[in-house]
């Protein structure tokens, strides 16, 4: 009998054309596709045959158990993570719940996360060293998220924020920017970008000060500049210090 | 007549399966392909029949120049970058040299970065907030460097280290752990990935100690976890927070 196996897979940012090939592949081969209610359907109709199993959100460890029930059971089964399964996904969770299922191998896949597919869309804000810092506080302190906005301006990194916004924390992103700003120009060159890879996708260019005024919905991917980027015809260009 | 355009293709970190659906099609449609000729030698066969071009290693600012040529002339024109074309790869140089080649369109198409390839192999090094450092100092001062490495620890970012070493940069690991040292513990959960999405694919984890000690070669990606990152059966894990 074959080796029990989930396959932890980043979709993406959404539209097939933005899976590897590797990822189509793994999903084509699965008996059972596990994942978040949004993500099921971002994958459209090419997987609708398989067996769809989801939990609503703040259940991903019952999300977990099932892959892994699934696969003792016998089952090729997928896990899906939008962008990459090991950025804020749920890799690191299935191995914290790894030893209750002896035996069963973890495979991850990974995927575009959105710092890269927004990038893209924005011109080439992280073409230098950069940070991901997600604005969540459901599960890391607000302290914490604090202290890692101030060490990436210390730094000069170039940053991409994940979750700028929620219903909840409708002023988190606001929050970040006085955070940067004590350390950070007001005329540092931003952007984001809305629902990456998705129906209605939208790029925007501002300074640090703009940004901090800026309403985002929680399907946005932020940028900040590092103090040697520049905004060029609608773009985020950071710099990796070739000589012209 | 249509417009010229240069796609910066980020090919992943070397097998097809790695590219993505958008990337591969990208590659198909174009006339011309343009890329370090080693990136050239990854795509394989598939991709023999187009017009090959290629510059020497530090001739990034000529292979740039070499493809908006190519695309000024009517051609359909892909410059290829190994993993993601916006993180290390020449898609801001592209975007710096633009004014001197008007109305030709610039698309970039992201690519999976070492960071996350190397991630999926290793564990689940980046599933928290984290920092992408490059220690290669041709473009980039060491000191730069110095000061984003202890940032990146200060911050407690989990790290994932580009071009940890060279021919001419034999020690340039060594000098970052002890960087890394004077303010992380030596048993800092680490791991490190040789020839991801190649031939002769490792995968390692030590301790920040042991990794001090280590000769990794320029195909390498090394991993440094966050002080919450543990080693589990030969994987590096850096927990999201969720509570079991």
């Amino acid at each position: 009998m074959k080796r029990p196996c989930v396959y932890v897979v980043g979709i993406g940012p959404g539209e097939e054309a933005m899976m590897t090939g590797q990822a189509v592949r793994t999903l084509e081969e699965s008996d059972v596709i596990v994942g978040y209610p949004v993500y099921l359907d971002l994958l459209g109709e090419r997987f609708r045959e398989k067996e769809r199993l989801s939990t609503p959100m703040r259940q991903e460890v019952e999300r977990c158990r099932m892959a892994y029930e699934k696969a003792m059971e016998g089952k090729t089964v997928s896990l899906i993570c939008s962008g990459d399964a090991g950025v804020y996904g749920l890799a690191s969770l299935m191995y914290e719940l790894s030893p209750e299922y002896p035996g069963c191998e973890l495979v991850i896949v990974p995927g575009i996360t959105a710092a890269n597919s927004g990038a893209a869309l924005l011109g080439a804000p992280l073409n230098h060293d950069y940070c991901v810092i997600s604005l969540s506080d459901l599960l890391t302190p607000w302290e914490q998220i604090r202290r890692r906005l101030l060490a990436a301006v210390d730094g000069d990194f170039a940053i991409a924020l994940y979750n700028p916004s929620s219903r909840k924390r409708a002023d988190y992103l606001q929050k970040a920017c006085d955070i940067l700003l004590e350390r950070a120009e007001g005329e540092r060159a931003c952007g984001y970008v809305e629902n990456i890879g998705r129906e209605g996708t939208r790029v925007t260019v501002c300074t640090l000060k703009e940004l901090r005024e800026r309403q985002v919905n929680m399907f946005t991917t932020v940028f900040i500049g590092n103090s040697q980027s520049v905004l060029q015809d609608g773009k985020l260009v950071t710099k990796r210090g070739y000589r012209l």
